[in-house]
């Protein structure tokens, strides 16, 4: 939710400082504009597959939802050890059916009662844990070369306004329009790249992290309840993912 | 194929730019063209061996044909899944002379009944899969080195350009039209990167991903049926290659 | 500390530039500042949870509070050789409540005793020293974000005033003062991000190294009392971690 | 060799836009020509030693020699499956002295004899491909400074020359002449960088590539000549070598 | 030594050409000085702890040193055969109180005589190497960040200039030199970091190379004496790092 304000806080600043500079009318050019995104977009097109290219914003906009609190992983935490003590008590079987609330860690209950071993259920919840990374980054591939192509388009768009203005310098009158006009190709490109597509694509970096932060310790959440270690190991284990403030050093 | 409508289209984009603004004319100018074109084309001679080049359009021309679409993954699972109960009843050697409509499935299981051990199917397997890597990043830096020097030899068709007209400024009249002359190398190179070698450099890597991702997942399913493992225990296995959607996580 | 000192120092640098060069006067904008800043400040919130870029920050504080020296880290080595002296003779339960006045150090110790092999001491070591490098790398990357945002947003604000100043060509004498603001913005941008945003992102950057560093070491003092081993062959494994100079080679 | 070509039409393209442009006169001036080569090269020599800015050269003269075609690694699989079949018969002793014609075959052959086991063998032939990565990652370090550093002294140059011009406007005739000759170093800094340091460059690069590609292959056969296995599992293993058109994908 | 007479001569070259150009007068300019180097020192102050710059000086100072010949490594081999004769006659504390005149060597051997096993050896010669590397980067961290610093304060510099300036159009004949004295910051940070910080930086690295080049050569002959083996099959061991020419490949 927060990139949408974002996105949203950064346009309402640039349109501004238009306005304040002495209004939005010389900054309005519906050709600039085509040929900014429609060579962005050709270009897109023929970078990506077509379904690639909705998936890459689809990626964006789940990333935008945000991530749960810090206090939901201590939840989970919480969760692990009840069904550690359970299974150590009356075996794997009887976690079958048990739910945290969290779709990763109800799927991995599920393989693990399904896995032979826990070689197969480790593979199985990296695999899931790449497919994270991988998906992250086709979708940032796609936002990545958006926020490459429009200021790419924009700069053509300027050094074709410029041409067409120098080869007619017969009317020193009309040079500074031309100019202008020129410059909003350049303009358009910066600001499209800037203010929505390069903070989608950091967007999507950023959820990675913290979702593969979140699932590469429910995964050792799942390892310890299919290996029946002892709980307290397990809460040792897990407290680099809790942690959030680093040891403070004494100053030099 | 999306390839090609995505170059043609910033074509007609950046054309129909050329003609709103005043006309194809003022944009055309020969010796520039073989300048940006003639020296992109020859450092490019100077980098690769000229059949690698050759094999750089070729990647990309195969890599805009498109890919399967998700449902032939969940195909070649089922297809697995036949041909696993298959080897656990009859024996490996029951499979010999199965198709699965895909080239390197295909290949893989018959190299799968020559093969000593399952290490030395892993081995063939994952060598397989690097040459894909491989050659599409020997295809990819050949677009890469065009898109590169497209701009440079552009930049250095204006330079000198420009050099050329500040040696003879005693007529005003020309300055600008000497200008705009020496900017359309800029403009040439600029365009041909941005809308050609570019995309096409992207398509390349987009295309190894998928072929990579199809890969690997056929090599899973080709390892369970050496090892004669539980077919549900692969339909497991396989699941984060077929998965594309992420979990929902709640807002913040 | 010195992060405070370098970058009040680079301000007070640019300041006087300003003053020798005709006064502060001509370089106070309000609404330049605020297209900068604001957007800056926007797409860095539509990039990342409103959470880690005060994270973000407060790493960089961290980070500016300097490191021990290394005679803390000799000093480490002492007490590794006395406890390891210690649990030879009367075993590791006999080191129980020790502090060697480092934080890492003395939750390694307490895991040890809790832990039940030498592996899963191993492991809770470099899961700690991950976590230092995962959260200084999403501190950096927020900084990162910061520095790359406010040129660009400088430079979105300039081309805004260029294509103001070409509109209104009527009156010359306005044409300098119009494209003096027009460059405020890029200033503001380049300003912000060299001698605030950049240094603290790289302040991170050595405060990572020297961090990993020092943990690296005392995982290391850790396992050799873990396994109890021969504390003059620990004094060697530690030495290249204390070692400063490199060995001198002769002239050519 | 076709290094020299592409970098001998590269110049020529240059060139002949200079003389159609006016005359090559207006682009020769020594001084300007001294700064850019002079700088470079003592940047050059501050950043390697001497003997490895040589070695740089003698690596690319060796990537202009080019490659064996890829029949001839099908050749070096025949010689393979002949000597595997030979020491499958009458032991290792009886492939001494035998020649394949590739010098990097031959000498493994020699070592295999003398090696005491299969993992030796296995290290030596990796050192020696990583031998290639080292050498030729050398060379192109030496290449990528030259390509880096001309275009920075031809800046360098070029702003020399704009302060001299800037300092003496009194005679607006020479305004125009003072900066041709000012640009003339960024023209020659980008010209000895794009059509030369950095084809060099690259060449070396796509050198390696090939030449890690074919010592990989020839390491194959090596360590089944050693270990006497299959011939029939030997062609299998290389064949992802000898393979240069990837599977075909249908239309999407 | 080769850096200090590379750096000497790219300043003499840049000198130069100023004087031919029209005399060092126009080029000297004591408050454009100040605010580039100011600014870039205190740029660094913030990126760094105090004493890391310094080291960072003193690592480029260490690589100009140069390096021992390729024929010191020969002798080094021929030293590793006679102490491994030695040590496979009369056993390992034969060889206490050897010297081989190469300090990490004999280090080395040192630690051998006082190490429980090979693997213990291993993993110290790892640690030190290692250890070259990291400071080496940190070295080359502190020269990269100058070389970045540098230009963005010459940048800052003519920006500020260049707002004086347009603020004061009033006589014209003051425009010129004003922007002579505004690009003069563009012409420190560009001379600063081009012919002398990213020199420095760049010998770092090529001294790192070297050097590791060096001791992984150093700690192959020692793991060969730890273990024993046979003089002849360590002699072709470390034949990939005295080996300086590649295997010729055929024209094509």
């Amino acid at each position: 939710m927060f990139m949408f304000v974002g996105i949203t806080l950064a346009f309402v600043f640039i349109i501004l400082a238009m306005i304040i500079g002495g209004g939005l009318g010389a900054f309005i050019d519906v050709p600039s504009f085509l040929i900014v995104i429609g060579g962005t977009a050709a270009a897109t097109i023929a970078k990506f597959p077509p379904k690639d290219v909705g998936k890459g914003f689809k990626t964006a906009m789940l990333a935008s939802k945000g991530r749960k609190d810090i206090s939901d992983l201590n939840q989970l935490v919480d969760t692990t050890e009840e069904l550690l003590k359970k299974t150590r008590k009356e075996g794997l079987i009887s976690i079958e059916g048990q739910s945290s609330g969290n779709d990763f860690y109800d799927d991995g209950l599920a393989y693990m009662l399904a896995a032979p071993d826990a070689k197969a259920l480790e593979r199985y919840l990296s695999d899931q844990i790449q497919n994270v990374i991988n998906q992250a980054q086709r979708g940032k591939a796609v936002l990545d070369a958006l926020a490459d192509a429009a200021p790419a388009f924009g700069m053509i768009g300027t050094v074709i306004g410029l041409i067409l203005m120098l080869g007619n310098l017969d009317d020193p009158s009309t040079i500074g329009p031309s100019l202008a006009v020129a410059l909003l190709t350049t303009l358009y490109g910066a600001i499209v790249a800037n203010a929505a597509f390069i903070p989608m694509a950091e967007k999507i970096s950023s959820w990675q992290a913290v979702t593969v932060h979140e699932r590469e310790m429910i995964a050792i959440c799942l390892m310890y309840i299919k290996n029946g270690e002892s709980p307290m190991i397990m809460r040792e284990a897990v407290k680099p993912y809790l942690t959030h403030d680093f040891y403070k050093l004494p100053e030099v």
